[in-house]
């Protein structure tokens, strides 16, 4: 997809751009924001074609202000990826590994390195703000200054501030991957209608007992596999909630259209949110 | 409950601490805690005999860090309280509510009085780590120095600090609260088995279509409603989840005992979290 403009959030360099290129391609370009309400509001706007956007890792759970602002702006998902978080070691060119005497990089990234940390007791950690920007950061020193300094960031960061990888797979757990959305103001699907596999819908309940049981029951009398469920509150109306689903079908499908269809009578607020390939898994 | 020692996590005066005097009564000892890890081990480790950790905000949503710490700890769910959050603007005696300038709070706080700040346009909003900790940072300053200062936090807080409220309601929205467990090594309900009247448990499904349907229906089939449903991800199991659930009713009723026992053969894992009390609404 060449001269499509990709929005994502953070610094050149961060996980979402490989995640871009992995579902994308290298012909693309790209724009960072700041936040992920930017990165959202840059496709309503117009400045970006479409966002890719993280919605869940499998260790750390849900990215829950993505669910969020998948209500609050009316994009479509209209494609997914799966990415392995690899964390990487990186440092100036010129710098040993055995020189490394403190290592920047996002709090989250930091304590997913934890083992790479109790074997080298003498390397302090520094929380920054960034993955890629600790690599930027690194990248504006001059080499004397950055002697002795490291970030923990995506191999992609290494790539675009022309730092070298000392170490790969610093992680501690190898199940750690994240999820992204591919969303734009337009519901075609990134690889057409026909190859689309999946459905995000959000819904809030009626008040009566059961009534989580009732939804659900479209579904299962259809025998449609759902895949992923959230929970997010209804402000303004304590205790009760917004559920996301993620299930395997596609609109095209009468069974998919009746169990919607179906849900609508049990639900006071029913939105598909987009209906898209999966990721390969 | 004299003589109860209570941890809670943050500095004193914070919502937490407001919230165990509405739960259990002024004539209880308070442990702060650092962070909410610390603030389980205390209990584990018996330097406290109760904590009280706040488990969603009706606004903010779920509190997940606590979710995966009741199941990495293994204590129970004995009590629960839901707190009215008023945000209120506090300073040193002395200070005028047309003297200030500067606001320190915690970022969600901050965010969560938007309104107070677009009507005062002059008053600079500084974020700090914690509500409380603000009106001890106050309090810690000399009179000159502290001028044209203030902080967002908890009533307890101008109470604990010696500190006066020049406004109260600063909040956006009335509809906060917050919901928090107390948790004890001790499985007996604070108000004693017969005034429990909800129950918590946690579960992963099993790997077959329509698994959470059928987890949900030993509920729907016994009339038992559910109050809340939080999932989190399984831990080197990309893609696969815990749920928690809370339900209406006690484990000494025959339905609800029933409907565990028929919830077991559908789950890999089942673990009751407690059987409480449930906070008047």
């Amino acid at each position: 997809m060449p001269n499509l403009t990709v929005a994502f959030q953070g610094e050149r360099g961060s996980f979402s751009e490989e995640a871009a290129y992995k579902l994308l391609g290298r012909h693309i370009r790209l724009l960072a924001c700041e936040n992920f309400a930017a990165t959202f509001h840059s496709v309503t706007d117009g400045k970006a074609s479409a966002c890719l956007v993280p919605i869940e890792n499998t260790l750390a759970g849900s990215v829950y202000e993505n669910f969020d602002l998948l209500l609050q702006n009316h994009l479509h998902i209209i494609g997914e990826v799966n990415l392995r978080i690899v964390h990487n070691l990186i440092a100036l060119p010129g710098t040993a590994r055995r020189e490394i005497r403190q290592v920047y990089s996002h709090p989250v990234a930091l304590a997913q390195c934890s083992r790479f940390f109790s074997r080298h007791p003498a390397i302090e950690k520094i929380p920054f703000y960034d993955t890629a920007g600790a690599v930027k950061m690194l990248a504006g020193r001059s080499r004397t200054a950055g002697r002795g300094a490291a970030a923990i960031a995506s191999r992609i960061a290494a790539e675009v501030y022309g730092a070298r990888i000392l170490a790969t797979h610093l992680e501690d757990h190898r199940e750690n991957y994240t999820r992204f959305f591919l969303l734009s103001k337009n519901a075609r699907p990134l690889d057409g209608i026909r190859q689309a596999n999946k459905t995000s819908i959000v819904f809030s309940t009626r008040n009566v007992p059961g009534a989580l049981y009732k939804c659900l029951s479209v579904f299962a009398v259809r025998d449609i596999d759902l895949t992923k469920m959230e929970s997010r509150p209804l402000r303004g109306r304590p205790w009760e909630y917004f559920f996301y689903l993620d299930f395997v079908g596609n609109l095209g499908e009468a069974r998919c259209r009746k169990a919607l269809d179906h849900l609508e009578e049990v639900t006071n607020f029913l939105r598909v949110l987009g209906c898209y390939q999966g990721a390969k898994r």
